[in-house]
């Protein structure tokens, strides 16, 4: 499974899937809205990524299917001496495949990219509700030095 | 102090106090470089953020004096249901005016300006070597639900 993984910048016609991922995920099945055709906030948010240069919707895809997601955030700052740093967010992994090393593939992708972009620094906060996503990210090189806090408005 | 305050997008001429600020901290002293003049990297980082539409540079003023500063940055994103989110990074106050509740205020235009771009949640990172921050950011409605994961490239 792992080394047929291919990825590439997500495309319109990859929603449905991507989006079924999304509402098939512990935390995510409350708050998505999968169903067919999607909800137009979908469409949308999709064009606003699309659109932004500084922001990537990447698939990992076995063969023509896909069977992973995660948006990559590209983010100029003026600290550390003026750089530029990542951002992960919004991983999944079709159920089909969890177990099988795809979320590694994923990540260490989203690092090799990090780098092409010239980022100093990679960052994702994970959910306290989710502890082996915890160790998960630990055993790929990531430090819990942050408190991740949120605000709903 | 407070009600004196004025904020605005931070122009070239606001990089000397700013970068002040940003080294004039426990953490940033050991990784910033405030020398006159400023390195280049300093200049390359401001117009990367002036430039890109979904960054903010916001500097806190008191009459002509730039005495605080922070970074907004707007994200759409697929999850939620298709929503944009509202990061706060590189939040500094002159140590002039720390405990007089300049900091507070920068937060809450923070949400404001949030709100106005219309976010549905506002996020941010504190590092865990300051408690007072977490404290701080509690106060103002942050819960602290994620683990904030970084990795240095």
């Amino acid at each position: 499974m792992k080394e047929q993984l291919t990825f590439r910048m997500a495309a319109k016609k990859d929603l449905d899937p991507i989006v079924a991922m999304l509402a098939d995920d512990a935390l995510g099945k409350g708050r998505e809205r999968y169903i067919l055709p999607l909800p137009e906030s979908y469409g949308q948010a999709f064009r606003a990524i699309d659109s932004d240069p500084n922001n990537e919707l990447i698939v990992a895809c076995c063969e023509a299917e896909v069977i992973g997601v995660m948006q990559l955030t590209f983010t100029p700052y003026l600290t550390h001496q003026g750089s530029w740093r990542a951002t992960i967010e919004g991983v999944r992994t079709s159920s089909s495949v969890r177990g099988q090393g795809v979320g590694t593939r994923m990540i260490e992708w989203a690092i090799d990219r990090s780098r092409e972009r010239g980022c100093s620094l990679v960052q994702l906060t994970t959910d306290k509700q989710r502890p082996e996503a915890l160790r998960f990210y630990q055993k790929l090189g990531f430090s819990a030095t942050h408190e991740g806090m949120k605000l709903k408005l």
